[in-house]
Formats: C-alpha cells, structure tokens, sequence
C-alpha cells in the first residue's frame, strides 16, 4: 500500500467510524482530521468536499458488506441458505459494532442513506443505490429459492427480499433507540424469511 | 385558546414540519421564529434550549398519534382488527406526509429518536418512550388476540408487536431513501400481521 492510499484509508476509516458513533453532521472535518492524524491540507487533496468523503465511507461500508456476502453464503448450500446468510451477515455485523461500540448504532449504510437523502443529492442517492443493490443481491436467492419450490407459492421473491431488509432496518432502528442488544436483529430477519418458506426447508 | 398558546402551538407545528422536510440538527432556530413568525426572545421564553423544542414536537407527535390510534381502534371489532389497526393508521399517516411533503419524509417520532439519541439523552429517551409505548399499546391487542386464539399457537405476542414496528420503520426508512410511494409501509406491516393471524380471522 503506497503512502497516499494509507493517508486516504486512515481518513475514511475515522470518518466511517466518527459517523457511526454521532452522525454526518455531528462531525465535522477538523475532527475527522485530528482522529485520523491529517493535516487538513491533505484532506481536502483527498476529499475536495466532505460530500465526496461520505461517498467514500458509503463505498468502504459497502465493500465490507459484500465481501461478507461472498464469505457467508459461499459456505451456504442451496438459496434458502443464501437467504438466511444475509440475516447471518447482519448479526455478524451489528455483533462487531456493539462489541466495538458498547452499543447499537445502527446500520452503517442505512445511518447515511437516511441522513443524506435529505441533505446531499448524489451522497444520498449514492447510498440509496447500495441498499438497493443489496437488496437485488437477497431478491435473486429468493428468486431461485422460489424456483426450486422453497418459498411457499403465494410469496413474491422482490417483495420478500423487500421485507427482509425492511424488518432489518427496523429492528436495528428500535434497538438503537432504546439501547437494546442486537439479538433481535437477525431474528427479526429469521422470523420473516422462515415465515416464507415452505415447512421444514432444513438450514 | 390563548394568544400566548397560540404562539407556543406555531413554534412547535413550525419546528416539526422544518424537522420533518430536513432533520433536528439541519434547522437552526432563526429559520424556526422565521417560519412561524415569532421574535427569538418569545421562542426562548416557551424554549430555553432547542432540547426543550425536540421534547414538545415529540409530544406533539405522539398526541396526533395516540388520536388517530383511537379514533381507527374504536372502529375496530375485535383485537386482531385493533392489530390491523395500527397498519391502517401508518398508512394514513404516510399518506397525507406524503401528500404535503411530495415524498416519504420518515416516521415523525422514529426520525427524532434515531437522530436525537446519538446527540441529546434526554430528548432522545423521550422520543424512545414514545415509541416504546406505542409498542406496549401494540402488545395489548396482540396479547388480547392471542388470548381468543387469533394468533397461531407459537406466535409471542411481544414479539409480534416490536415485529409490526421494526417492518413499519424499516419500510419507511427504506422507501424514504429510494424515493418511492408510502404504499409499501402498511402493505409490509400488513405482511407480518397476517402471517402471525390464524388463517382466516375476518377483518
């Protein structure tokens, strides 16, 4: 790794973590700097405004994601599975922020999609498109769930794929609001995705 | 009602839709006597601290909330409708948010707490009890349900009730950050309810 790519990497890391433990706007640049021990000159050769540093730490949160993605559902067999792998990637997510956090912060994307859409245009659509684009990544399991009759017939794959993320989000918003565990994330996640297939599709 | 009531009300109408349209932290005090046409000594003379604002626009919420949860219940027969209930008033809530504001702005009380619990403790434990008892009103009708049979024989009624509001916040946060129409928020409440009713329990 060259000088310049640490220097940003050390950048978007403080900021991916600053925003996670207050908010985008909470933060500002100056402390961002001090966290990732920056000149602020250096900053803004990296990031000319803070709206390109949010499009930044949506990218990094984004990247962990989906290599998460790839790891848990290579060692899932069969599209229920890889279903169910995303309710595991969360619980693994959200166990790591509370372990490193002491508390529920929410989700990383979901914190700055739901921020940004109503303050920056393209940092919000930015983020808006990455949960779109995992939720696409779920709906394609529950489409080939669906097509070897896992899914019980009356569900539609986009929908369930929809609710999947949906209760996700929601389950993190209450729990980070009243300072619960994160247990009760990815079983809010389980609850929906059992409710959809048919009895007895063995994990 | 009062002259100094009136104000007090135009301060807190104004401060919820700026908070609504944007965020707590994006509007500042200025824009609020602005828009509800008030001096700054009168705001700080209801509000010492803009902490005291976010405390009475929860309220405020939570007042119209609890009417329209009346009102919507008491034409409900039978707790599994109560249940349903709930749905129907998120639906009619996003509805006409969605028709002054021309998008999915959020959930009044679940944008405060998520913003106001990273920021302010006492603010943002008074918007987390709003939602908390919501919920506990939930679980009623859900435990009322539960004991005429109504639910399926596994179903936790505690459960079921944060169930219903985590697909509710997730699904406004969800269709908030992609632009779309409120439809989908009742539709995934409704998705949860169903699948915890017994087949078959009338509307």
């Amino acid at each position: 790794m060259t000088r310049s790519r640490s220097t940003r990497d050390r950048i978007v890391r403080a900021a991916a973590r600053l925003f996670l433990a207050r908010s985008y706007q909470a933060v500002g640049v100056n402390e961002i700097c001090t966290a990732a021990e920056v000149q602020k000159g250096s900053f803004y050769h990296f990031f000319p405004s803070k709206s390109d540093l949010a499009i930044a730490v949506i990218d990094h949160h984004a990247a962990a994601l989906w290599d998460l993605l790839d790891t848990f559902e290579s060692s899932s067999r069969g599209p229920a599975n890889k279903v169910r792998a995303t309710a595991d990637v969360v619980g693994d997510i959200q166990g790591r922020l509370h372990g490193y956090f002491g508390r529920v912060v929410g989700c990383p994307l979901g914190n700055l999609a739901v921020e940004l859409v109503a303050i920056d245009d393209a940092a919000g659509k930015h983020a808006a498109a990455a949960l779109n684009k995992w939720e696409r990544r779920v709906a394609g399991h529950c489409h080939d769930a669906y097509e070897v009759s896992q899914l019980r017939p009356e569900v539609d794959p986009d929908e369930l794929a929809h609710q999947i993320l949906a209760a996700m989000q929601g389950a993190i918003l209450l729990a980070k609001v009243s300072d619960s565990a994160p247990d009760q994330i990815p079983k809010a996640m389980y609850q929906v995705i059992e409710g959809a297939l048919q009895q007895k599709v063995a994990a």
